[in-house]
């Protein structure tokens, strides 16, 4: 099955072209979009294939110098957007002999949640990115390189399925926030309207919440209480939202 | 990055040594196994690394025939059962420079939960096979070839997060069964006792067992109802078991 050379075992088949892809979500501040969004880069010069289309961040594992694809996308991400992200979670894998027009290629996918402080910094050095609204990928009106559409289309269910029963979601506000927020993000997220006191309920019994004192948003008429999370780590509500 | 040579395009770096495996769940009967249990292969002659180990069945994935990983892993249990799994589901990558002797390898690990009705010809074959059951594999009784111990330990994380929550448990259970026997499944997988009169309250809730009408089980002092699954597709408790 395998012969030895000086590049190590080679397999009598075709070698897999292995790369890692990241699919990053975050939330920017409402002068810049009203919903959480996804960043896809403009592939550059002499990138084929796909030269000038979107694409996710991504890239060849490097097995010379990557430990494995988990460390080659935070890799990718690092060299992206200038730090390692905090969070990172395997998506699934990708492949085959039709996704890539080079030869039969896989990609492994991660994808991470981060907040806009982390980012402001990167966007303001006017990258050749572009934030995708969760909602405009939901109606199929973005058009991606290589099949990741179909991975965006993968991502969202994930992140709409965790949005369901844990506060993964969370990882996306900013260190404070309201419970009003909070559920403004969970409704972007799910893509569905979620009622607001059982909402309320729920969070309350999970009991992952600290009030952070003296601090109230709103008018001066309706202030509302503000928060932070306990722990980074997400927890799960023991029933569905 | 790519050159361009008669096998294709070739990176620059060590090709990768891409494989797929599977986790092959299944609950024998009673006189085979008290539980469920996960089917591994001894490595036979001359297939090193690891000759005579106990490994997941897998194999490379072949680039000129296989569509894709998934293709490449149900002709993998095709091989190994003599039929292709109904149901299989992508558990995760695992990759790096340090799980194969031969290289930098990957592993798209897939798995699949099988009644023991389609298994029990394959049993009576004598394959090279042996069945682990699932409390071994949580003591950490067995040692297995490669990292395929810690790809277990992942398979059994996701299953017991499964049956937290879904009915996917019910498709290693025979066509008719009883809500006792469902419950003892699910303890299994979980690795800890269930109350039963919730279970049946929230399976009752769930609405997706038909009865199977005239006929009971057990003792005849207390005949248990027999029931069957209206749909193949798992479904979504609203609550955790």
């Amino acid at each position: 099955m395998f012969k030895k050379t000086d590049k190590g075992f080679i397999s009598k088949y075709q070698p897999v072209i292995y790369t890692t892809d990241a699919v990053i979500f975050t939330l920017p501040p409402p002068e810049i979009a009203s919903e959480p969004v996804v960043i896809v880069y403009r592939r550059a010069d002499e990138k084929e294939p796909y030269f000038d289309r979107w694409a996710l961040p991504g890239g060849m594992v490097r097995t010379n110098d990557d430990a494995n694809d988990r460390a080659a996308c935070e890799r990718v991400i690092r060299e992206k957007l200038g730090f390692p992200p905090s969070y990172l979670e395997q998506l699934q894998t990708f492949s085959g002999a039709g996704r890539d027009p080079r030869g039969w290629s896989s990609s492994v996918v991660y994808f991470t949640l981060l907040p806009w402080k982390e980012l402001a910094n990167w966007w303001a050095s006017k990258p050749n990115a572009q934030l995708l609204p969760l909602s405009a990928i939901r109606k199929s009106m973005v058009s991606l390189a290589f099949d990741h559409d179909e991975i965006l289309r993968v991502a969202i269910e994930r992140i709409q399925a965790k949005a369901h029963y844990s506060t993964l979601p969370c990882m996306l506000l900013p260190e404070r926030f309201t419970v009003a927020q909070m559920h403004g993000m969970y409704e972007a997220l799910q893509g569905r309207p979620i009622n607001m006191a059982a909402f309320r309920r729920k969070v309350e019994k999970l009991d992952f919440l600290t009030k952070v004192s003296g601090v109230f948003e709103g008018g001066a008429q309706r202030p509302a209480q503000v928060y932070r999370m306990k722990h980074r780590e997400p927890a799960l509500f023991d029933r569905g939202l």
